[in-house]
């Protein structure tokens, strides 16, 4: 009832989230003010309030004992629309019938999914409190916050650095050194031909339309959906009238501007905030434009992603890797995407750091040779045909996934379990990950095979990393576009045999006759294929003369002007276009994810957070914090600071005058493993200052000298807390002073 | 006569190279052929032929056996300048007199520069073959060459991009880590009001040009400048005219849109490649420009330098420092300069990546409380008073520059030490590295001192970091603009007592008179100075009632409607501007620079080039090479690649079929400071293989598994090379097999 009163005051209707309200069961309103704003999201309650430190929170209980009760209807429904969906496909239905099919399929899907997750969600994870850690502590912040900041765009502080720095590094090493794959740094900046060859300068936009008066921008297709589904919702719309509503839902994805146009008028879709008309629909590109140069005849674009990049300096990569197949090239860098509507944090913004490789093999071996490493690692797959049967996410091995048929490749299944072992490595937690597996629909129509691999949070499972088979699209795009050939050579394992025919023009008598001109017939003949110069020599037999139309020119060949060879070659080698797997990573969004999984609450203490970041990932590796602001520490502090220097281990040190237990709680709360305290008896001799663990709380008591050499075998993996507690004794601690 | 005789053949006119021409000593033509086109740049002559591999190259010798006898006289020239403008300074004489002897200055300065130069040049140096390697070897090389190419743009390779890792993490390390600085990471799109605020909207853009017929575009100062010099050399032009010209060229910098125009019309300014007609000047700002987000409303920039993103920042960083001064903030980023015409590599591009520090600290105390650690530091300065006095930089220490005045603080001198420090750490010569002191004239208008670090390369002395005391000038105008004050609170060793004046309204009779407007006027009131106040009384006095002007209202108040408070306050801290000290870092430059400085030939072999890189910049540390394909090699090389792979030592393999010297040579021409040979030896027991050093082409042979630590040892500065000869016999080697 408090939050019936709540909301009420707020001039919302509760109505409107029946289901969150009938499962609230504990509620806390620690403050109220009039203009407060509430964002309401799955099963969490937050207030969000700019001028005010008060917080109010509600978490819902779960539905029944068992979730599986819950959820058989749903998994069924399900079901049944996956059945459906597939019986519609095996019968080659009508397209307008399939897609009618997978939308209601995407639907039902959509409720099961978000069932699932009410169900599982971690009630003790405060995403308040986690962002006010963020902010409070500048791991980030909004862009340019004095002018009013702007929406999708972020500045990372130091500790966000420090993280994002050691994200790179771990990654640099995990794929690119241990992989030996070629890096390469290229230009954001880029001219339009590149994107259109690419297809992102047609296809990369949304319909966009604007508030008659306000000027606000809505996707197009956003509006009609939301319209359309409140419309289905009335009772006073007929039967035949949600089919026909059902039908646009299904068609959405394939309107062109005019098609938009003509919905938006039929349902009379307005605003949805101030309901004022709305502008026709325009389509908007996500891309950045931009100018190259002074003369403003050099259109280019701020990148999209990086992967193009690799695509246009494939020549140089594969001589680089002495023309050899398979290789892989790898890029780190900033990409643009200029979003209509940015939210959700680091999950929605406009400028990002992309993490790309793309492995080109021969598409007609795609094994890997260290498969084997990997086959064996467990993980949860969610492939489609469980999404279309209505089961979770099923934990099995690469390898069996890929005996099975599941992923279609070894290939692809190696680059996503090495995908899964980073994500592991740098704090995604194990329960909260999956892969996803691309429906038919979803994918890009030259792809073979796609996963995500996809996080939980408290926003849902979001899509952190992209796994691909693109077949060989993107070098053939950039081939035909640039006139220059992506291809790789292929030494066969048999030299073949085949049969030639080629015309030879006499260059003398074709010379003289067509003078300048006479080079575009030698071009012409050049480039003939087999198949052309046959159909030539045919169309040559019994007559004198031939007429020939080469670029807009009619050219008339006397007989004897031209020779048609004919003879057998044996090849050793044929050219191919490789086949390309990209495993796509996005920074922000893996590491607002490991941050979500590491957040942690000391108990009986619910104001002191800490990160249990994983040590190769902590923005330092050790605080030095002397317990009081006497001068006689700061040799001793000093001496720490250098060792730390000389040993390269990132360290702080904090000799603000709070209490030391206040200055332990904000090292934890930027997740720092180790922490080391120099005390009185840092001064007597022996030299000794106590080290602490972060997660444990525990602490040893060590020569100071050694101190710097523990915590580098700690955080270098050579050693364990437990083993330096079977050197040292516990020892308890300055904490508590 | 060889020269002259290739010259003619090309059409040029010899002539117009008479003192080239006149000091060449040796010259070798090892082809030739119609089309070819020279460059020739100070006293080099490289012919660039793209179709054939033909090479052609001149070199001088010096003038004289005593270079200061030929260069005495320019130094006198420079010297009787520069003591002119010293003494019309002293004078106050006319601002258009100073800026005419500043321009002679100048010239006479570039003529005894180029002179130093042409008389200091390394002769063995050959550009050509430098970027042949760079090109061939894909240290980087023109982006989207596929589609032609982009003036200004690069994509760096595997080899750079492994360089330039190195880089970063060194300069993280030397500066971030080591200094215990801030690092941020803020977005490169940045919308119009921050840069309005800075003066790049504004102040950063020159006048452009058009050719009518090509649209090429010029700078349209370029072009006055090298226009009236031509005719300043016609003998033609009278005394009168030339001292018109004179007086033109000493204001190019001065005049607006319309000047401009003048000049260009008066003297017939023609496009200089076609002597087509051009078009009026525009402005044309150098920063890139697009919109953020779908509205329209948001125009913005991609920003030109990463300094505004730590400025805007200022108050995060203050807080996270814990509300401490001095502190630095440090960021690592791409910036984006649309140059008119970008040329000579990576020295003046449209992308590169900044490195840049903001040391902000209390104006009135400038010292560096780390001075000591490098005031014995030797280097080379090159002051204001020696570049008005015709002498060269001169040696001297960091320390000794301070105590002569000569640097303008400890703590700017402290961050040029450090500076320089980096660049010899990256392998940046020290006999062809200076700092020179901008000369007032040169200095942005806010800025107490400028130095900047100039590498010496065979494009001349290129400024590589900037070194300014920019006083408070960057948070003054962001303060201004955002409305947010941007101020470090200084806690006063005394407390001041100070005389507060303060106009308090009655809030009742205010507001009962003036209803919503009343607001207005309390603001008014709360936001006076004492000044203000002070002068409100004084009106007051003997009055009935006063009158007010506030955000164009008229208030009239009644004398019982506010009261006067005058009082004494003890003040213990009081608000202040930082300043700010910012040494500013070109990647790109530093690179280039580095690699000419370490570009070598082995001795009698001109095909085998190599550099002599630092280990902690070489792209890889050590390259592992079977000896042949013979497969018994294979489990050796794995053994190898394991353990630096979990020494975190980088490397590479190369197992391609050449000869083992070839590919020797392969690694010595990305700098690879060590190689390991598995040969015929390693597979007898006990195993073992050689380890050779790339600059002196030393062997050793020594046990498998002790070579990866040898060279982590080696890479990490634990042993020298000389420390490895004691232990392991030199080994005379498999390279000449």
């Amino acid at each position: 009832m408090l939050l019936q009163r709540f909301l009420t005051s707020l001039r919302l209707k509760a109505s409107i989230f029946p289901t969150l309200l009938s499962n609230l069961t504990s509620l806390n309103v620690e403050g109220l003010q009039r203009g407060t704003q509430v964002v309401i999201f799955r099963n969490t309650f937050t207030k969000v309030n700019r001028t005010s430190q008060l917080s109010f929170r509600g978490t819902l209980s779960t539905m029944s004992d068992d979730p599986e009760k819950t959820l058989a209807p749903l998994r069924a429904a399900v079901k049944e629309q996956g059945d459906l969906v597939r019986k519609l496909k095996a019968e080659a239905a009508s397209e307008i019938d399939v897609k009618k099919a997978v939308t209601e399929l995407k639907a039902r899907k959509k409720i099961l999914e978000d069932k699932e997750l009410a169900l599982t969600t971690d009630e003790t994870f405060d995403r308040v409190k986690l962002e006010d850690t963020l902010k409070r502590r500048f791991f980030y912040d909004q862009s340019f916050a004095i002018y009013g900041g702007v929406s999708g765009l972020y500045d990372f502080g130091p500790v966000g650095c420090a993280i994002k720095a050691n994200f790179i590094n771990l990654w640099r090493s995990h794929f690119i050194i241990e992989e030996g794959m070629l890096e390469v740094d290229c230009s954001i900046l880029t001219p339009h031909p590149v994107f259109k060859a690419s297809g992102h300068v047609d296809r990369f936009a949304d319909y966009m339309v604007k508030d008659v008066k306000t000027g606000e921008c809505f996707r197009a297709d956003h509006l009609v959906k939301a319209h359309l589904e409140k419309l289905m919702k009335d009772k006073k719309t007929t039967t035949e009238m949600k089919d026909e509503m059902n039908t646009v839902l299904a068609l959405l994805d394939n309107y062109d501007q005019a098609g938009l146009a003509e919905v938006l008028k039929k349902y009379n879709v307005t605003s949805p905030l101030t309901n004022n008309d709305i502008t026709e629909p325009v389509e908007f590109n996500l891309m950045f434009a931009t100018q190259i140069g002074p003369a403003g005849n050099m259109p280019g674009f701020l990148r999209p992603e990086t992967a193009q990049g690799i695509f246009v300096n494939f020549k140089r990569l594969l001589e680089f890797n002495q023309n050899r197949l398979p290789f892989a090239a790898a890029q780190i860098g900033q990409s643009f995407r200029n979003e209509i509507s940015p939210r959700s944090g680091l999950l929605r913004v406009r400028e990002f750091t992309q993490l790309e490789i793309e492995h080109f093999i021969d598409p007609s071996d795609k094994d890997h040779p260290k498969f084997e490493d990997v086959a064996n690692l467990e993980v949860l797959l969610f492939s489609g045909s469980n999404q279309m049967s209505g089961k979770s996410a099923m934990k099995t091995t690469f390898g069996q996934a890929v005996a099975e048929g599941v992923i279609n490749s070894q290939v692809l299944a190696y680059f996503m379990a090495r995908t899964y072992l980073f994500l592991l490595k740098v704090g995604v937690h194990p329960d909260k990950c999956r892969f996803r597996q691309h429906l038919d629909n979803e994918m890009a129509h030259y792809a073979c095979d796609c996963w995500d691999a996809e996080t939980k949070t408290s926003y849902g499972w979001v899509e952190v990393v992209g796994c691909a088979d693109r077949s060989c699209y993107d070098l053939n795009q950039h081939a035909q576009h640039s006139k220059v050939p992506l291809v790789a050579v292929k030494t066969l394992k048999e030299p073949k045999v085949i049969d030639v025919v080629e015309v030879l023009a006499n260059k003398g008598a074709v010379g003289k006759k067509f003078k300048k001109d006479a080079k575009i017939l030698m071009t012409h003949f050049a480039e003939m294929t087999k198949e052309a110069a046959d159909t030539f020599d045919k169309n040559l037999q019994g007559k004198d003369e031939i007429s020939l139309d080469v670029n807009g020119k009619t050219f008339t060949l006397a007989k004897d002007m031209v020779t048609v060879k004919r003879y057998q070659k044996t090849v050793h080698a044929e050219d191919l276009t490789p086949s390309v797997i990209e495993p796509s990573f996005g920074l922000g969004r893996i590491m607002y994810s490991l941050l979500e999984h590491n957040f942690r609450v000391r108990e009986g203490d619910e104001q002191r957070t800490y990160f249990t970041l994983p040590q190769a990932i902590a923005p330092y590796k050790c605080s030095v914090l002397p317990l009081s602001n006497n001068k006689e520490f700061d040799p001793f502090v000093k001496q720490l600071v250098r060792a730390f220097s000389d040993e390269g281990v990132s360290h702080t040190v904090d000799s603000s005058s709070v209490s030391i237990g206040r200055r332990y709680a904000r090292t934890d709360e930027i997740g720092i493993p180790y922490g080391i305290t120099v005390d009185f008896d840092t001064i007597k001799e022996p030299h000794t200052a106590t080290l602490r663990e972060r997660d444990s709380l525990e602490q040893i008591r060590a020569p100071l000298t050694e101190l710097p050499g523990i915590v580098k075998d700690l955080v270098g993996g050579k050693q364990s807390w437990s083993d330096v507690l079977k050197k040292f004794p516990l020892f308890q601690g300055q904490e508590a002073s």
